[in-house]
């Protein structure tokens, strides 16, 4: 898979992506990630990506132009699954949209600051709007990162142990169970016996009857579904 | 405010804390950020910080000990108002949650990484779960930055237009009108008239009226709320 990034501040990304199972995943040739800087693809002179929105108000709404040219020029280069701008009005991310989208080729991930983009390039150029959740931040960069990362660990290969990813939340709509380490008891804190029992079965029917458990107390939502 | 960070990967935050809003936050002295790294913590030979989990199964487990011994210390030296576990099945964050964190003083955030951390952790340490979404990341560290960031530019003095953060999606349950800028046509892409049109009412009545339908469309949920 390739993901090419845009955004206007490209130093963001530095550490996000050269750690744990990215760097793996970069390392073994199965993503590669392109961060492209939007500004110097403005043809203006004062090299800005912004200007005052119309109809007056606060927070400045980035251009056209810089963001036309560069999609363009990479579209011109390759096909695109999809063109991804992250907005908190977008489409709300889950699991189901990750998995999805770890099956496609190349993407684009738009990054928004300030106010937003022109509407127009949402309109003309996105293939999709996705929001990481209800709140609002500095910029579209974190969302890329968060993105990113959940699709690029549900690609085969990317993760050593596949059991891993397929146990975990909302893989098949419940939370995990809790899961314990040594040492069995802590400060007076004990692992549950069963867990030191041995008994496979056991073990088992208690890891679903508490994923049942935890996912109809703490996600009622979730959990009717089912 | 103040933000410890505590995590298995501390170069993971070098990029994302040095930019925009939050590199100025830090600069005005708003806010401090200080990262720990757990593995520093460890008392065993290995310098080990996970096991194997209880009861068999796919997946490591993150150990009691240096944590307990980590936050400890913190607790020692100051008041924390949260503990904060980053985790899918963690509380859903969204921009209430925000507001209200934002005006806390001293916070921990932990990042758990793998099949997560010790259940003993979650019930005798950590005051509060927190997810970001429905959706798997490789660990708590894109967690604890999104949370961060939401957080922080909310607290007075951050933004320094604060009308642009009284604006934005979610803050009165809208989502946020479409915004425009220069030029007003692009491609033959045009700009609504309304919003040339320099008279004020008429442009406020059309950005409610398109939050609501825009809300009404994309996110029925929040506007059922209403």
């Amino acid at each position: 898979m390739r993901i090419d990034i845009l955004s206007i501040f490209p130093d963001f990304f530095s550490g996000a992506f050269e750690h744990s199972i990215l760097k793996r995943a970069k390392g073994k040739g199965i993503v590669e990630i392109h961060i492209h800087d939007i500004r110097k693809y403005t043809t203006n002179k004062q090299k800005s990506v912004d200007d005052y929105q119309y109809g007056g108000g606060a927070g400045m709404v980035m251009t056209i132009q810089p963001i036309d040219d560069l999609i363009g020029k990479l579209k011109s280069e390759r096909d695109y699954d999809e063109i991804i701008y992250l907005t908190p009005d977008g489409e709300k991310l889950n699991q189901g949209i990750c998995n999805q989208l770890s099956t496609n080729q190349n993407i684009i991930l738009l990054c928004g600051h300030y106010k937003g983009i022109d509407q127009r390039i949402r309109e003309n150029l996105i293939t999709k709007e996705i929001s990481i959740g209800d709140y609002v931040l500095t910029g579209g960069e974190l969302g890329a990162i968060v993105l990113s990362d959940a699709i690029i660990r549900l690609i085969p290969g990317v993760i050593s142990d596949e059991t891993s990813a397929l146990t975990d939340c909302f893989q098949d709509d419940l939370l995990s169970p809790p899961v314990y380490t040594r040492p069995s008891e802590y400060k007076g804190w004990k692992v549950p016996e069963i867990l030191l029992s041995g008994d496979d079965k056991k073990i088992e029917n208690w890891r679903q009857k508490q994923a049942e458990e935890r996912t109809k107390t703490l996600r009622p939502d979730i959990f009717k579904d089912k």
